[in-house]
């Protein structure tokens, strides 16, 4: 059987966030990433194909959007629906703690 | 902008747990469910067409499966892959505060 913690084994090798798929299949993959102070890189826009259905299970951060502007911050057990193709890119993630995302991709 | 707080307004009206379709297409559906110490009927088991990831997020469960007799206690943040057909059943949920799961139902 799959299972799993979602707040187990935060650890982070290397920069980069981390990233663990718990569940996919060719229209679905559900993803926990885990950041510490990341954000997208100056000038980065998360351009997608899927639709991303994303909540905050720990810690904080600020996704903004391209189109409009929208900043929104997140915190814990804020969730938040992203259409396909709607730009966007972490400007903050808290340094206090590990910020734990739970992210749907689907199409 | 579709977005919300999984933990905000936990409030269960009547007897049945309270569900909320966070987002859906004809592939996916995302839910909050809130349980305050429901449990399945006895003999009822869940028979799903579609494949099931859920997690606690708050609270604790016990899920019993039908084919092996396996029992699993779900605390905050553990979560489960349960595919479609396999039989199963919520034996408890915690009187002492909300039980809230993710659930995301696709096939």
């Amino acid at each position: 059987m799959n299972q799993g913690n979602l707040h187990a084994d935060l650890s982070i090798k290397g920069t980069q966030e981390r990233v663990d798929v718990l569940a996919a299949n060719g229209r679905i993959r559900i993803e926990r990433i885990v950041s510490l102070a990341h954000q997208s890189p100056e000038g980065f826009w998360y351009d997608q194909d899927e639709d991303e259905w994303v909540a905050v299970l720990s810690g904080a951060a600020i996704i903004e959007f391209d189109d409009d502007g929208t900043v929104v911050r997140l915190q814990v057990g804020d969730w938040l629906q992203i259409p396909a193709h709607r730009r966007h890119r972490v400007t903050w993630t808290t340094p206090d703690e590990p910020t734990v995302w739970l992210a749907v991709f689907y199409s």
